[in-house]
């Protein structure tokens, strides 16, 4: 009988479920929202049932599997058990995998998100295997992943890969982490928000704007590529600046990293990928220097499943 | 007979070789100018000069020494034997462990300047041995040595390591490297002399003058310090913004890599450490992650001589 394997993606908005075959094809998936304000036991629940929901689209019997792989929104502690803190859920210090193993009946493996979609990308995107490689996730927050010698950052106290407090501008907005001009305070979807929301309370017309103009509730990254593909001038600006500080971040890395490959990934770059990476490869280009600039900066086509795909493989790897 | 190690550090502006016992405690040491508008052999015969000259002040026979370590302000081949690209010599490929080895009748061991430095920084300072550390060196230009995972950073093409040219400031200064804002651009001694020289122009008074207030020609680092002594203002802004672009640079560094230490060298921090490393560590603290907080942050003991230090080091290695 083949080998099966669960990925999940726990992001702070949704949960994404896989049913994987053991060469990482996707057999089946589904999803759900986390809803992490009802608390970390409800998560655990909605994780099962996510699971459990995919299994049933694929056919299987979830007990059946041979591990789940889970990539959660924060840090790891350094024997992967534990959620050690997860701002977006407001967990801490959480035995993430004691507990679903207990309810899901089979190994669970745990990781840090953008460092198993980066497995993702790594194992099933690019032949070459490099030593060396940044995968940056844009969407509601930034995060990264880094492989440097062949091996994943994880620094000192596994806080390493934290791309999106890089200040790119010391008198930018305000991060939520209490410092200005992050990248993220810069160029996530949260910063493409504020800025559109700023710039309506000015008086300015948008497509983004909700119930034939009257509110703006959230901007999602489909409804920011519909507006540009109808030419509506401040959702082309501000993704504009969005590719600005992504193209700066990326030439800050290779300079000092000097990766084969960057590759980007989450929400937004899975809606505007088209739009986005001309400008964000100009702007990397001209700011790396001459040793470094044979790095290949490419959206992932992994899309939103890197997360998962990457999760089941770090399953697959250890069982 | 104890065996006896040379190291050199090789400048833009100057060549420092000193002789060091299997301890790594210096014997003697002795300096010249580079030169380099003479060309790559004239180098050479000024570098093969320098170490006969420390090697007569330790009293000792320099073809006698077990071998020599060499750091250079450029990349170096993989195989080590090679300075691949030093724009500050403007060598291009040049084959410098051969022609040292040729001319010094010993084996040669070539690495980055930065790198070098690093590693004495690392062996002789840190009893810890952190597995990630970052070194950063102040001067004419900024360079830096990086370890993570226990391992040097060295990148793809081995271009990594540039920290220079991170840009902190997307709307700062031309660098250089033809890039706007980059931390060399920001924070070196020569953004340092540009910044002094422009506010001279517009009528600004200051100590580091030459001549009785007439002309002003370059600016080390001892004479910055002492016109900062005697309460120079123009000084202490340009030094100050200086302390501000390295803690941001610093923080930066930390979020992304996490490492457990921060050293800063250089001819800048040698000389005026006590004033910079207060403003260096308030501006850095206050933007790392809490994950990435517990960083040390100092300024090398060692001084001008982590180059020649490290360098031994690298010889008495592979010796």
């Amino acid at each position: 009988m083949e080998e099966l394997y669960i990925g999940v993606d726990l992001g702070g908005t949704k949960i994404l479920a896989g049913i994987f075959d053991s060469e990482h094809h996707c057999l089946a998936l589904d999803k759900t929202k986390t809803k992490s304000e009802e608390g970390y036991d409800a998560v655990c629940s909605r994780i099962v049932e996510t699971v459990r929901s995919a299994a049933e689209l694929a056919g299987i019997d979830p007990e059946k599997v041979s591990g789940a792989g889970i990539g959660a929104p924060g840090s790891i502690s350094s024997d992967e058990s534990r959620v050690l803190f997860a701002p977006n859920l407001d967990w801490r210090d959480a035995p993430l995998k004691a507990d679903l193993e207990a309810q899901l009946g089979c190994p669970v493996w745990l990781g840090n998100d953008c460092n198993v979609a980066a497995i993702g990308i790594h194992r099933l995107e690019l032949e070459a295997k490099p030593n060396d490689m940044v995968s940056i996730f844009l969407g509601t927050g930034i995060g990264a992943g880094i492989i440097t010698n062949g091996v994943f950052l994880t620094g000192a106290t596994r806080a390493a890969g934290e791309v999106g407090h890089m200040v790119l501008d010391p008198d930018g907005p305000l991060c939520g982490c209490g410092t200005r001009g992050c990248f993220e305070a810069l160029a996530s979807r949260t910063a493409i928000f504020k800025k559109v929301k700023a710039a309506v309370k000015d008086g300015r017309k948008t497509l983004l704007m909700d119930n034939g103009g009257n509110s703006l509730t959230k901007i999602r990254s489909g409804k920011l590529r519909r507006a540009i593909e109808d030419g509506d001038k401040l959702s082309i600006k501000v993704l504009n600046e969005t590719c600005f500080y992504t193209g700066l971040a990326i030439a800050n890395l290779c300079n000092l990293l000097n990766p084969e490959v960057v590759a980007l990934g989450g929400g937004l770059v899975e809606q505007l990928h088209a739009t986005m990476m001309p400008v964000v490869r100009e702007v990397a280009l001209e700011r790396i220097m001459p040793g470094a600039r044979h790095v290949r900066i490419i959206a992932t086509s992994l899309g939103d499943d890197a997360g998962i795909t990457g999760a089941a493989i770090l399953a697959h790897d250890h069982s």
